[in-house]
């Protein structure tokens, strides 16, 4: 492992057998969120990976636990997570491979495009309403909310990203899944695999893994649920599975 | 039990304690299709329901078994099954409820518009290619591809239908789930529920059960996935409580 240095704030977590995040007790920590969303990418040896804010790296890191063979781009728009998410890269030493930059997506440029087997998102899941409240942690909020970017927004840059055929994985909230379709049909990708994840086996969906492919792809596959626990406060043997690093369908 | 004659080919077959429904051996017969969608539905007392294609009756007859109160008009194109859903009507003495209309649903016209509460559909599953193969028997071709009609016809149709804040509710093979959405964005449907049907728990989904609601409802619900069997040849409990009569998710 590389030498970094920790903020105040900072700790590590570690990830599988040789692993680790930095992460912050007061900001923006991972959730089930991007160890579901990495569990569905499945991606491939030589595969070149984005990430539509990386937040603290998290989505990476995992994908790297399942394929050390690709190379990673994180984007983030908030410069402590971008530093923090720089430190993990430096400290799992994985520079040659997984780079970070700070910016914001919706001014991605030429040199950027139409180059990515893969782009992923956990972009933030509520509408800004007026008078809605949102996180009073600045950090918390951009992640949250669609503050800094809409929806449209992080598929738009999707599009731009990817060359065609390429898979564009999202996870976001199972009851926005009409407009998630129509936007992107609006910019040509066609929905090739869905997952539901359901809090138990006899609830409804709270969430919703999506893989679109630009330009056309193999028909849709709906893929069986994702069930996360089994009773109250224990998960089920298949998201143990997830956390040790399988992915959700092998 | 009304009194009504067996054309040669045709038998009875019970649904449930009270109800009986001719089927023909060669024509077209009832699916698991309709069992599910009339599982999906939850008709509500007082309510005015249209089935759009009803073929032999079937989906109206399991609906009655669960609410007896609706008021169901079944529009079919062919002659024979129009006759053929008539007899059963009587045979089940269900005149006063149920009323059959043999017709074509894109000739839809003044007195029968914006007045139903619930419109049902088990549409053609298969769009017909050129030079695919569709059934010889021409009564088994048009209910199961889109010969006579295109989905669109059918989603067309439900919106003529309905009043505001009324329900389609259609099953349709999973893997043409973004078309379906697409189109129902279309004609002002939002999307209010979805239930996927998987054959067996870690396959794929086959099917999916689909509600819209005419000019916007509650936010989306993805029910819980319906799993067919436990293992080949046999039933899981929740299809067994559903060929009982009750609904799939009480």
């Amino acid at each position: 492992m590389g030498l970094v240095s920790l903020k105040p704030g900072e700790y590590l977590e570690p990830l599988g057998q040789n692993l680790s995040i930095i992460q912050h007790r007061q900001g923006y920590r991972f959730s089930l969120d991007a160890v579901l969303l990495a569990g569905f990418v499945e991606p491939k040896a030589g595969e070149k990976v984005f990430d539509l804010g990386t937040g603290s790296g998290i989505i990476p890191l995992l994908l790297f636990l399942r394929e050390p063979e690709i190379q990673v781009t994180g984007l983030e728009l908030q410069e402590r997570l971008a530093d923090q998410a720089r430190r993990s890269v430096l400290l799992n030493s994985l520079g040659a491979r997984f780079k970070i930059i700070q910016g914001d997506l919706k001014e991605l440029e030429g040199e950027w495009l139409n180059q990515w087997d893969v782009v992923v998102a956990n972009p933030p899941f509520f509408a800004v309403k007026q008078g809605g409240r949102v996180n009073e942690n600045a950090e918390k909020a951009i992640a949250r909310h669609e503050i800094a970017c809409t929806l449209e927004d992080v598929v738009k840059a999707a599009r731009l990203l990817l060359k065609g055929r390429g898979r564009f994985l999202l996870i976001h909230r199972a009851e926005r899944l009409q407009t998630i379709i129509e936007m992107l049909a609006c910019y040509h990708f066609t929905l090739t695999r869905l997952a539901f994840v359901h809090p138990y086996e006899d609830t409804p969906a709270n969430l919703v893994l999506v893989e679109g492919t630009l330009g056309g792809g193999s028909p849709l596959k709906v893929l069986p649920g994702i069930v996360v626990h089994r009773e109250k406060g224990k998960y089920t043997r298949q998201l143990e599975r997830l956390f040790a690093g399988e992915n959700l369908f092998c």
